[in-house]
């Protein structure tokens, strides 16, 4: 891979990924023998939207490489309220690191950033757009739970507004995987999306309950369904009980079914299920460190 | 000293003190020698309420040790506003760091977070509980200053609500010192703490006044009053007029009676004060590092 | 240069002002054979205002020297709402850190916090006052790009309220520069500025447009005209735009005229100029690590 910037996880064929997941691998491995491996790179954080974990693992995984982060910290303690543009925070920023992170609220902001530096650019989310770090962390843990052979993945919950989702789902046409979305009518998969995957030839089923498919899930992939996606509190909870999940649901899942979650969780999975050996979703947060290292390690390394 | 977690003072014997103080005067003496200790480790930073002090002696402390650290930033540029449970954000963020430092609002907080990560977690103060590090920089300045053998301390203001004060009364007791508390009557040592020293075999003696016992003294402990602890900024100022000091009032002192403070101050100590060999207080602060060094140098030995 | 404290670019001399730039060129040449340079040192930052350049790139120039900085953050998540005075804060700070960089809304605060302190401390703006370190750079991209020898610049903007300009003007005075000021009537350099350069023996001419001196000028230095100094909205729009400038504007210019701009921007410099050779203001943002580079390491020898 040699990619300037790395944007979408629409760039990444599957080979990509596999190199970015190998390397992964190998500093999950062993990480002492990556400990100085960029003693002296430092990585801008520009984090326009608030965020623990993807700016918490970025910078632990800058560090843990050797490096450190010079951080803008929050938009209210930076210049850009006194209306500065974009292009032109990123153009003064790529003069104090060797690559950049950018999340920012707008769809495509990324793509137009990257345009205007010469670092590496590394897309931490742009609003409904993409978040490719995220996927490759999703798809990191799907490998080393499940395994891409064969695979069988429900993905449950916002299917609408879920970037994370929509990333996920593009992601996996790569390996063939089945593909079951579970979603109230209200917060199906979008057209476009829809679409998308099956021009890239996914094998896609939607539903709006779990039960029916349950049983063939090798992982499900839960995702919050936000109160403030609906016209009223009470029609929230009814529908948003229906896809929350916990021990009783799972009676009839396979015994090895990773349940994997984006995090922040609220009640979409009962906390009953974390002692659980489906439980996934907090090693998924913690496999972005090796991740996220393996990322930074081939940007940079394409940088020297 | 071994311990997985920092959630109390009075989880520390006599023994365990001195380890963490003789370790801090150690460090404090050679810092050189400690440059490198931990040089690839991270320590996560919660902070769920504003601090400066605290959070800046342990990021120092850590630095110092050749480590660095991992900062959640402000609740509100974090994903706790989205609702996320402590036992989650402590669970995702033990994948990013080798122990964690937790200051949060809640009582009891500490102790429930620990009981969910494998790293080790240093309570760095929770609500009306306990803040152990701060105690142990308090003993450590005593020590240096004034020793521990026939000890007359007096700890002054607001006895009711500190909980700096309640710990490090406490822990005192494992020394034998004898302790006079002044304050005004609404301000007074609440009755658990009392019958918590009493049942510790503590020296106690309650006064409204300094003035009968300066004398005596070889420590002073001041702490503010808050006006928000007052029905009205009157009362509050008649009140807390009574418990300042100045150069008048300590006419009557030892010569080298220690005045020790927690920080920040705001009328409590005159600053003509500052000048005089009695003011410990930014030297107590400065003490935080040697001492937080000292205790994280341990929780980390621990790990490896 | 033997200086304690960094707190106006008055204090400095034309020989101090060559040092800092030499030994920034000599850094800007080989940054690698300064990576380990303050291997140990920790910068504390105290920013009491927002700010994107100055402490990113002190972040990052003390980080380019090895060594690391003690964040106090925002003045939200500090302990100076509880109504801590500047001269304690920077007493506690200064036992965390080897030097402090200060950013402080009140004029003079920088010279006042420095005689509390033993450690260096250097100004990063305090209000109307001082940001010698701006000053710096500037000259730095001045001198790299136009050469101090048979200097003509034009300064535009507001020329009123811009402590960035002040300083810059009187440090130029050191060098024998042409100066001409360019700039609505309601916006003319302070009476006191001007008497302050008029004592230095500065060539200065004040205009109200820039036309007529354009043809001569090596550099233009371009600043912002606030919105918030004019009375209404649309009388700000009238002045301001006369003092914007586009690839028109520059027609007449020197083939060579070197444009600054301390940042951020809003709308006075068109984005048209951006690709142009005259365009050095993100060069003159970048400069700011070799800068304080050169600064931090020049205070730190100091300390050793």
């Amino acid at each position: 891979m040699r990619q300037d910037h790395i944007i979408s996880a629409k760039q990444l064929s599957r080979a990509d990924i596999e190199e970015v997941l190998d390397r992964a691998a190998d500093i999950a491995a062993d990480p002492g023998a990556f400990a100085d491996r960029h003693d002296d790179a430092l990585l801008g954080l520009l984090f326009f939207e608030p965020s623990t974990r993807t700016k918490m693992s970025f910078t632990a995984a800058m560090k843990r490489l050797g490096g450190d982060v010079v951080d803008m910290g929050t938009v209210e303690s930076s210049s850009v309220k006194k209306g500065e543009s974009l292009a032109d925070t990123v153009r003064v920023v790529e003069g104090y690191a060797d690559a950049l992170v950018l999340r920012h609220p707008s769809e495509g902001s990324a793509k137009m950033a990257s345009d205007y530096v010469d670092v590496p650019l590394i897309n931490a989310g742009d609003g409904a757009g993409q978040h490719p770090t995220q996927t490759l962390l999703d798809l990191y843990t799907i490998r080393e739970n499940a395994g891409f052979d064969d695979l069988t993945i429900g993905i449950m919950g916002d299917l609408k507004y879920g970037r994370t989702v929509h990333s996920l789902a593009h992601a996996l046409t790569e390996f063939d995987a089945r593909q079951h979305f579970v979603s109230p009518e209200s917060l199906q998969l979008p057209r476009s999306v829809r679409y998308d995957l099956h021009e890239a030839g996914a094998d896609v089923r939607e539903h709006t309950s779990l039960e029916p498919v349950l049983s063939e899930l090798d992982v499900l992939y839960v995702t919050r369904i936000q109160a403030e996606r609906f016209p009223d509190e009470s029609e929230y909870r009814e529908v948003a009980g229906e896809y929350q999940i916990d021990a009783g649901t799972l009676a009839d899942a396979k015994d090895d079914l990773t349940v994997m979650h984006p995090l922040p969780r609220v009640d979409e999975i009962d906390h009953e299920i974390d002692a659980t050996e489906h439980a996934k979703y907090f090693q998924q947060a913690h496999n972005g460190v090796p991740v996220r290292m393996a990322i930074l390690d081939m940007v940079l390394e394409g940088e020297r």
